[in-house]
């Protein structure tokens, strides 16, 4: 855990559903009022914060933007989880594994909607990558709406070197692929997965790939060359839940 | 078709591959020079635009901001098309009908990857609102990445009565909904549909969810209580995809 400012109301409202004893401090704009940011004040005080009333320009400076909506708190974030804490985590699945690559992603808006969506499919974990990649930030958080507290996110130097070791355990490898002609449609998504997607654009690196051992591609049926990365990560794990849920039947 | 300015290299390079003839004028950075800028403006050549160069600031104020990647066009922007435009569509529709139906949706991003992920997914055109909602804007064209110029687009002043004119017309009316215990995995999405999503965190309006047939929920098996509203568009409309598909077989 770290230290770290969250601000917005959806962030704030996060933050005190799901780790309300991580807060430390609260700081609110002196001079707004309306019913949500009332609320979340309520809030923080039946947990005994009393918010810091400052000025609009002060917030500004201690959320850094002043996309705030009027109330930024100070609370312990969640941090990356380590390659050690993987296999431990691996080792004690208790169902077929279903884990979210993102190689080498550095929008933390589409972090940040990916976590979101693992937490809603109940992956076991999203794993991303060290170098040219987003941690979780502020932004990442308030866009997972409180998935970044919830879903284990697992941070690896070497992407390639992970995968293989997910291979020994069992898992299969699973790349998300616009130019293969296998579509989701027509692949097994029960077996103990894991699913890698790639940036925006430039999809999956080379060396990432070359771990795969199936690629598959989700139905293009207009001009458009590719989906939003989150929007792409929902469909695939989502057709994760669907195959798992029918299969449960 | 009205006139407007496009920024960005992904959109100006979705106006060349969708829409090249509906470029009037070009403006790029005099200072910079890179490889997807010079490909972008030697295309603008091929098509007999000569690019004025510009310095920095006066591309800021031509584009309205900052993050333009040193290029900046104007161009006949695709308009939305009206009520009357949507009962033609309607009455001439090939396959068994699917529109998109944004209840007045505000965020230009998420329209754009609405609409993006339409032209994805075939559907036969998105329905907006007019009060309250965000329209066809550049940031919409930007984040769709072409979908804007390939996706009809209609615009309607009461939803309500459109989509009780959609259901004379034979049309179900499908409302996705997170409260609501059927999910989409034992809902038939082969039958001519309109899909009608609403804001991020409100859901749907009481008058529009009192049109709908049925309403579907998207299985959420974590704690967020809901999916990032594009993401939740691409699950819904590619279920769509993926029944659709099968029932040709």
């Amino acid at each position: 855990m770290k230290l770290s400012r969250l601000f917005g109301l959806h962030s704030v409202q996060a933050a005190l559903d799901y780790s309300p004893k991580k807060i430390h401090k609260a700081w609110v704009d002196s001079g707004r009022q309306d019913k949500r940011l009332t609320q979340a004040v309520n809030d923080l005080l039946d947990l005994g914060i009393e918010p810091e009333k400052v000025d609009r320009k002060r917030l500004d400076r201690l959320a850094d933007t002043n996309n705030h909506q009027g109330i930024v708190i100070e609370v312990e974030m969640p941090g990356e989880l380590s390659e050690s804490d993987l296999k431990t985590a691996v080792e004690n699945l208790a169902s077929p594994a279903l884990f979210l690559v993102l190689d080498n992603v550095q929008d933390p808006h589409n972090l940040g909607a990916c976590l979101r969506t693992a937490d809603a499919t109940g992956v076991h974990g999203v794993i991303i990558t060290k170098d040219n990649a987003t941690g979780i930030t502020p932004t990442v958080c308030k866009v997972a709406s409180g998935a970044a507290e919830t879903v284990p996110v697992y941070q690896v130097t070497n992407l390639a070197r992970t995968l293989r070791w997910l291979k020994g355990e069992g898992l299969w490898i699973m790349g998300a692929d616009g130019e293969t002609s296998q579509t989701v449609y027509t692949t097994d998504f029960t077996i103990p997965l894991a699913l890698v997607v790639g940036t925006e654009g430039k999809g999956l690196r080379r060396l990432t790939k070359e771990q795969c051992d199936m690629l598959v591609a989700i139905p293009m049926m207009g001009q458009v060359e590719s989906l939003n990365l989150s929007v792409a990560t929902g469909v695939l794990l989502y057709e994760a839940v669907r195959q798992r849920l029918s299969a449960v039947k």
